[in-house]
């Protein structure tokens, strides 16, 4: 393969094992096929064959041979007639739409051979989806598993029902935030045709369990308001096959203002008549071209998008209106709450941004249709290094609601920058919100088992575009592969999907994977320590949101202020004294939140605000604190240069140069972040480092 | 009129005067006009004749009988009977080319009349381009001389021999930096054809002595460096005679590197064979087809534009490659000298960007053609509020230097703030260098007087675009005329010009215009007052300009720094312990500058690192001055709106909405730059205010 189609390839199997026993394993599974099933040319159950034989060829360059016989989903791989010796119950288990149980028999089972070797597989679907889902789960064990197949009994369904990707792709080719180029969907105001790009981003979704994609900008902008009329709707429909073809139910990005801009009205009320009747006309026509469309996301009332408050209306009212619209077709509205002022005056220390999701949203509990989900970004403010859980996720029992992370590393290096954000996934899923009780973590409320959701999950918005590689940085592939591992099963752990990614992409067990795979791990860790220290957030260029500027957003109108002076730093929102933001969290986090002792280091500047000389848990000062962990981020990244050069052999070299590149430009980004931030806050305190390192007074 | 072409306009006539016997007073001159000249259809005497007879029409409504005799250029307004009685040494006076002389004589002498007319008036040109600069001046006599003509022997020659704007206009229709809409001269990376905008603004040009333009951006980019290509020249030629008819010389900004884009040569190299002949032939070909065209300007290696530096050259032998192939056809190369670092490491307090002019260049004198002319900065960074003057000015006195001025306010307010800089230029115009003895002033040696140039003067960056009328903020048309009037003669007062501009747009003796002159002089220390103290400069958003951004600059890689701490601010350039900066200058100024004591308060901090307890000469310390000044300046602003509101009646309505609306953004402007910097430095210092005025800790 050329680097560069191994790198469009990213974790699907692309190169042929080297190791011949490796294949000699398998082979008894990869020689014949048998699969039960009624053969859809369009549907995911045809993928899931396509994939399976392709994945095959790929890796160890056999051909099965297939029967195709009616029956549920299933394939059996290798004997069928040792298979049908495997127990019923395996066989008859009644299975969820998208669950899938995979039996690998091995020859001997003792393993007590040399060589042992598979003897048959069975792989059945809850669904063709269900399908789907376990041939990349098999192709996945084939490419993470060393020495061959191991006996298996493997039963899996996904934890969220909703697992959904963001694009924030403009019509124009742009993408919104985006870092990899342009987009794969859009040029020059049309839809794209059919392309490798598309199927091949299509097939990267379904092989991670993504189950749904919107495929436009939340921020719509005149010429995506079209995409919901007759002359562009066919395009629409074209695009929704490809990603049915892959269990992926699609989704459009809907502009509030569209009675308007489209309908000719001169309002967009959500309580005018002629408003609803627009919208119901708006669904009958769209759902005849498209009977599968998942629904709108909506940005509404945010960041100067037009939404219900300009009729004097609530976000119920307006989310409200389109569900009904799109009730009759099952259609779902999705319905972001990043709503907050973005014309604060940064001289009023009253106003907390970071209250206001949960103050415009939780009094409107109940008062939202079945098919609404309130789309909740991970932390109050948008998408930092560091933020604590949005207390509004959970909060509305009687509300569908979805987390919304971002896979984009805008705030997080913008793909230039390795930050692995899988851990920092899991620390917001795993966070108790004690809503329900102990146990009422995120993961739950999200799966839906906290609160009676009838939709729920967790949503993501894509960092890809059309860069060969799909991410800009090869490696911030991990965190597209990372989010879609979380979706189906958030207990994952993230050194195991670090491991998986790092083996399906440089090879299983190689020394290049096993180094990415570290420093995939610590990358998290490495740019918060060099960026805006214990969970102040921003000190990035306006705009830009990469390079370090400490007080870029401080006299602005966004909301995002440090509060740095002489003396000390850190927003105070305590309820004793700050501005009551602690108070939105149940009883047992708001104790810890109000308390400067009890409060995790990493979150102690977005609670209150300290002198430099407050000393941490960790025991050190917060002047100290930032020294260190600046100076220590920095050094991490001239340590992962060092080692990576000495892997120079271990991996193909245009993707070594490409790793090596990205990280010369990160370690130069940190040194610029150290020495700014540690001159800037020297600058102010005063208070020289305690080991004497250079400061640039 | 409208006021929409009365924006237009500018201050070229355009209204009817509203006074009876204003009209009376003058109508002896106006009604018959004789011409002694040779009427070249395309030729500044045309214009002068097309211009005199419009201008009367526009304010009296009378029109001139026109009689047009062979003859140097020479006028006689009224009866030529009474002209022919004028002193003979009045006639005959031999006149530079561009000068004129005008006598207007009375009826009656001793004026005791109640209402005194003119008798006859003559005007005699050097030369057809000294006829129009006369007209212009008999023209705006009649409109800033309320009560009508008064005796007069005018004779005036311009002391800059190049009174030179450049245009920073790109093809693609942008204008570098531009505040006024887009270009006049070019849109989708073509010329426009001849239009009343161009015409318009050659007029307007002529009209205060302007006698040379560069018409595309010193940033040539690709679509610009094909204007000397043969597909382009016939359009270049075409913009040429435009200007020719105003008495212009056109210049176009030439790239480098055109012998590598252009030639297919692999070197720009100025010693190499190839490259020399390529520019011979290359100007051969501009001039057969633009034969006035009056030269070259070049940025090179600046701001990562190419350069002589590439090839281990000198800026001598880049200036004289091109000098040599313009000289057979009188052509001038404009250099640059705005040379410095622009890759600076903030870490490196040793390096200093305001010394690199001088440390370029000072040691290449004598070492350019004669017809090479380096075109130096008023100030040693760029046009910042507050700058002293390069020092690399009169510093070479065997080298052909000319004065850049910036009309276009890039950093002083960007055409929304109001800010007359004329009293800026002059404070540059007016400093002794001490270069050649006492008295060696700018604008002596920009004149030639000092050392013994053979093509000097002053350009400045043009302040226009494609608005109605011309300049953004209405009122920045008076930098525009403002630059030419000092151009003309620097000598002028500030006062004078202001008032000269406001009575031409506003009604000679009208309240609007007694207002407009008191606020355009005290606009540019109020501008001042509110941003960058005491000479240090920018703390602007970086690349916009516009907006506060204290710390914009001081992480960057600019050389634009000012280093504040918790105990002071400013750059330390003092020979003693800092930069050297001051040893660039002649003794009597580096002695006053070296010595915070002795140092003008004004730049202070451009030369001093200090204490914000230090005490200036006005008795105030740096840190109340700061909080003094934002306060006052902003209050200014509010003063202004204030006054302005009462003269609503005194203003057509749109000119007065527009002012207003620009005022209440500068108010807005100003208020967050005070705040803005009076936290800063509050939070910094933690020196409350004496006056204990709001300080947003």
């Amino acid at each position: 393969m050329t680097s560069s189609s191994r790198g469009s390839a990213a974790w699907l199997p692309a190169d042929r094992w080297q190791d011949p026993e490796r294949i000699e394993r398998w082979r008894p599974l990869l020689e014949r096929i048998e699969a039960r099933m009624e053969l859809r040319p369009e549907g995911p159950g045809a993928s899931a064959l396509q994939e399976l034989v392709g994945g095959i060829k790929m890796l160890t360059g056999l051909s099965p041979s297939l029967t195709l016989k009616a029956g549920s989903p299933l394939l059996i791989l290798g004997s069928p007639e040792s298979a049908a010796r495997s127990s019923g119950e395996w066989n008859t288990l009644p299975l969820a739409e998208e669950a899938y149980v995979l039996r690998i028999k091995m020859a001997d089972e003792d393993g007590n051979q040399a060589c042992p070797k598979a003897e048959y597989a069975i792989l059945r679907g809850g669904s063709e989806r269900g399908l789907l889902y376990g041939v990349f789960a098999l192709l996945r064990l084939m490419g993470t598993q060393p020495h061959g197949p191991r006996e298996s009994d493997i039963a899996e369904a996904p934890r969220n029902p909703l697992r959904m990707i963001d694009q924030w792709d403009n019509m124009d080719g742009s993408v919104e935030r985006g870092y990899s180029g342009g987009s794969i969907f859009y040029r020059d105001n049309r839809i794209l045709p059919e392309s490798d790009r598309i199927i091949g981003y299509a097939r990267l979704l379904a092989s991670v369990g993504i189950n749904a994609i919107s495929v436009n900008n939340v921020n719509v902008h005149r010429e995506e308001t079209k995409l919901i009329t007759s002359s562009l709707l066919p395009d629409v429909k074209r695009l929704s096959d490809i990603f049915g073809r892959y269990g992926i139910r699609m989704f459009l990005s809907a502009n509030y203002a569209a009675p308007l801009e489209l309908g000719g009205l001169d309002t967009a009320d959500p309580l005018n008549e002629d408003v609803k009747q627009w919208w119901r006309r708006k669904a009958e026509e769209i759902y005849a071209a498209v009977p599968e469309l998942g629904g709108f996301v909506v940005k509404a009332d945010s960041e100067n998008r037009p939404g219900p408050f300009t009729y004097g209306r609530d976000h119920a009212d307006g989310a409200n209106l389109l569900a009904d619209a799109l009730a009759p077709y099952g259609g779902t509205v999705m319905w972001r709450c990043f709503v907050y002022d973005c014309h604060q005056d940064w001289r009023d220390r009253s106003t907390d941004r970071a209250r206001a999701a949960y103050d415009h949203f939780r009094d409107l509990d109940g008062r939202f249709r079945d098919n609404v989900i309130l789309q909740i970004k991970n932390g109050p403010m948008d998408f930092q290094v560091r933020e604590p859980v949005s207390p509004l996720f959970g909060a509305m029992p009687q509300t569908n609601q979805v987390m919304e992370f971002q896979i984009a590393q805008e705030y997080t290096g913008q793909q230039r920058d390795v930050c692995f954000l899988v851990p920092q996934w899991k620390k917001s899923l795993d966070f108790d919100t004690f809503l329900n009780g102990a146990g009422s973590t995120v993961k739950q409320i999200a799966a839906g088992k906290v609160h009676p959701f009838t939709r729920s999950g967790v949503a993501a918005v894509s960092n890809i575009g059309d860069d060969d590689n799909w991410t800009g940085h090869h490696l911030a592939q991990a965190n597209l592969f990372g989010f879609g591992r979380l979706a189906w099963n958030p207990d994952l752990e993230s050194d195991v999907i670090a491991a998986e990614w790092s083996a399906l992409t440089f090879g299983v067990d190689t020394p290049a994977a096993k180094f990415v795979e570290e420093l995939l791990l610590e990358s998290w860790p490495v740019y918060e320590s060099y960026t805006a220290p214990l969970g102040v957030g921003w000190m990035v260029q306006p705009h830009y949101h990469y390079a370090v500027d400490v007080d870029g957003y401080e006299y602005s109108k966004w909301g995002t202020y440090h509060f740095a002076d002489r003396t000390g730093i850190g927003v105070d929102r305590t309820m004793a004294t700050g501005t009551g933001y602690v108070g939105q969290y149940a009883a047992e986090n708001r104790d810890i939140y109000e308390s400067p002792a009890e409060c995790p280091d990493e979150l102690l500047l977005f609670f209150h605000h300290v002198p430099y000389t407050h000393v941490l848990k960790s025991g050190k000062t917060v002047i100290q604190h930032i020294y260190d962990s600046r100076f220590e981020g920095a050094e991490k990244v001239e340590r992962w240069i060092a080692r990576w050069r000495e892997l120079e052999s271990e991996a193909d070299h245009e993707r070594f140069l490409h790793i090596l590149r990205r990280l010369e430009g990160q370690a130069e980004n940190a040194k610029q972040w150290r020495d700014v931030v540690n001159t800037y806050f020297y600058r102010k305190s005063g208070i020289p480092d305690e080991r004497e390192r250079m400061l640039y007074a």
